[in-house]
């Protein structure tokens, strides 16, 4: 890590910049391979399965036998903790369940709104090297609460062909029935266009690589709607005095190992707690079986040495962490600070694996400082919020003329006809 | 209107299709507006200004005495009706407003969520024929009510280099002060990437022209959030016998008005409804400011007659309109049962003009089927939703083996050490 002492505030925008993320330079490539899968459906998704995932897959949909001999695969203490997991994940989801509130605007006009579950949705689950089943709870768990009514799931085979085991059993497990060995960039195509075997979706959601990425961008721009704009995955960690270098560390860690590409932040107002925990990582990382991936993370990551807790704020909602752990005293008060982050973690107990795992709340989060702007997934992001309104005839009265004075300003004749002609047919009827 | 009766399943695809809108074709010339603005600030604004808009304009911000100027030039009445709008726009959106609700997952695992306002935001009210200072209490109101820090808003100034007076005060009545006098690509470019007068925001939001719409795209995928895609405005009217003709008639031509690229659909289960309304439509039309127009746009608009009400249902979730309108008897019980629509208007007296200025609902809503998975522009648009969390040492003790044994299963080891370690600490504490 590098370490960073009292920085000037010009410096703050360069000494916070994520690494290049750049997927343009691929965008022909992918492009190529969503075109092909547009025109030809499976076959094109078959061809770049064989040539991109080395797999030789017939059939892309998982059968029942699949199905059942991933669950036989699965240790009961796995599957238990999975269901601890999904209980949380399903409490907290459930909880953000809007009820229609109906509001009278004006004495008899009736304005609510309803969630109306998004009705396909297609989900990717990333495979490779770490089998990301967690993803698959993130994502499967908020769309069968928002009742959406077809969700799909796409994750990349292995060589043999497999989705790994403990992926399928959450799908199963979330009664997800509908899930296809096909990954990278010709999966998102199959889902945004649909082919013989995969229904078209009108959402995507899931990480990936940067091939995936791309391809849900490319897709974004042709009617398909996205979870939103990803990148390498990061945290932030806000310590004082009071922080245990060693938790600090581990958290570190637990980012870095991810990816080369993931991006560290350590923001302290005390020297002491970089130079321990500088140690710690050292020692830590020596027995990470992923310690080559979590080194390099760690070249580009950066520790900052802060005189005092506001500026500690300044520099993190300046970040907007996908990740911020608050390792300080008062950091109940500290995490009200924050206005920009994805998930905030409070207090030495609150580590980022709670989130990224089991302790309820979801890890799909905006990355790359688009925390800015945008919100994690959540249960909203499977529905739309669609407006209702009801006008009696009083309603109409009582708003009529605003509505026509309005629409005549604006020189939009018909908008005002539209009033008039009501308000005079209630007149010639007596009222 | 083209009249459809009792179409086969198979045609709805083409019968529904939306006029293209492809704003492809344009995308070299509007990237590089995008791009001079970005390089050269307020110089590219004022080149474009001039070059595009035809206006002279020295200083691109509204000064105070414009302000007071426009002011003093608005009647007491119109004032008045932009009041009651305002007041019911406040009213929907206040409700919704999310208070943080604590949610304890497992003993001692407590999750939330707290809304943030996107701190700086930047509006859009298109100028020209249409002064739509309706689009500013749709964006303003909202944004206020979030508590972002800093709201701007661009709007085209005429060839005397002034905006609509009307815009100017209902800007200054929200209290939105940072008003530019520019439009276009050049606007959106200025608010995205920030100039020496503009400063740049991290959403854009509004309608616009077909260069806007295009400016937004492409802004959107260098990192600044845009609130949905659009297209061309649009209605669809579901009747039956109890319809009153006149009225549906009234409101188809309130969005044929917009432009000649809108899209306006009649689904009915009766003949007699279709016939009616095709002779109101000439007799209203006729003494129509905007009569070419609506006309225009009439030309590729469809009224479709179905053997029933179910199938009207089917045909209209599949159309998912931006504004649906339910004349039928029992229209409560139909819009229920629509799943894809911007924004509903049940019965005969909730025309879409209500809600186009006044009942309280946003009449910023997904186009051309995007309200199959985008809600229209509500308070949620302009914050995010952070989710935090908070485990005491009981909380840690109670979920940690879930966590270990989920990030062992993924292969992810630091993710597990994160939790290891803290138990260790607890452990060796006495707990």
């Amino acid at each position: 890590m590098q370490v960073i002492e009292y920085p000037e505030k010009a410096m703050w925008k360069e000494m916070l910049a994520r690494p290049a993320f750049d997927t343009k330079s691929m965008e022909r490539h992918v492009q190529n391979i969503l075109n092909f899968v547009e025109r030809d459906g499976d076959e094109a998704v078959r061809h770049f399965t064989k040539t991109l995932d080395r797999a030789e897959v017939e059939n892309f949909a998982v059968s029942g036998e699949e199905f059942a001999e991933a669950a036989s695969r699965i240790s009961d203490e796995l599957k238990q903790a999975i269901g601890q997991a999904r209980e949380n994940l399903e409490k907290f989801h459930a909880a953000q369940k809007e009820e229609p509130k109906v509001i009278e605007t004006t004495t008899g006009v009736f304005c609510w709104r309803k969630s109306s579950a998004i009705e396909k949705v297609g989900l990717y689950a990333p495979g490779g090297t770490a089998p990301l089943f967690s993803t698959v709870l993130m994502l499967g768990i908020p769309a069968k609460l928002a009742g959406c009514r077809e969700i799909i799931l796409c994750s990349p085979p292995n060589e043999q062909g497999k989705i790994a085991d403990v992926i399928l059993y959450t799908a199963q497990l979330l009664g997800i029935e509908k899930v296809y060995k096909i990954g990278g960039a010709q999966a998102i195509g199959a889902m945004a266009f649909g082919t013989e075997t995969v229904p078209q979706v009108y959402k995507i959601f899931g990480p990936g690589n940067q091939f995936v990425t791309c391809a849900k961008q490319l897709v974004s721009q042709t009617g398909v709607a996205i979870d939103m704009p990803a990148g390498p995955s990061e945290v932030a960690v806000f310590a004082d005095e009071t922080a245990v270098p060693a938790f600090v560390a581990a958290d570190l860690l637990s980012q870095a190992e991810h990816g080369t590409d993931s991006h560290v932040l350590l923001v302290t107002t005390s020297r002491r707690v970089i130079d321990e925990t500088l140690i710690e990582l050292d020692k830590q990382l020596a027995v990470l079986p992923r310690k080559a991936i979590a080194e390099k993370a760690l070249e580009n990551s950066k520790a900052i040495l802060v005189k005092d807790s506001a500026e500690a704020i300044k520099i993190l909602n300046e970040y907007a962490a996908e990740h911020l752990i608050i390792a300080v005293e008062n950091a109940d008060d500290a995490a009200d600070k924050i206005v920009n982050a994805g998930s905030i973690f409070i207090g030495n107990y609150s580590c980022e694996s709670a989130g990224d795992y089991a302790s309820g709340t979801n890890h799909t989060l905006p990355t790359g400082g688009y925390a800015k702007a945008f919100s994690g997934v959540s249960l909203d992001s499977f529905v739309k919020k669609i407006t209702l309104q009801k006008l009696s005839e009083d309603g109409i009265i009582n708003l009529g003329r605003t509505v026509e004075l309005m629409a005549e300003a604006e020189g939009l004749q018909a908008h005002k006809n539209a009033i008039s002609i009501r308000l005079e047919n209630l007149s010639a009827s007596g009222r």
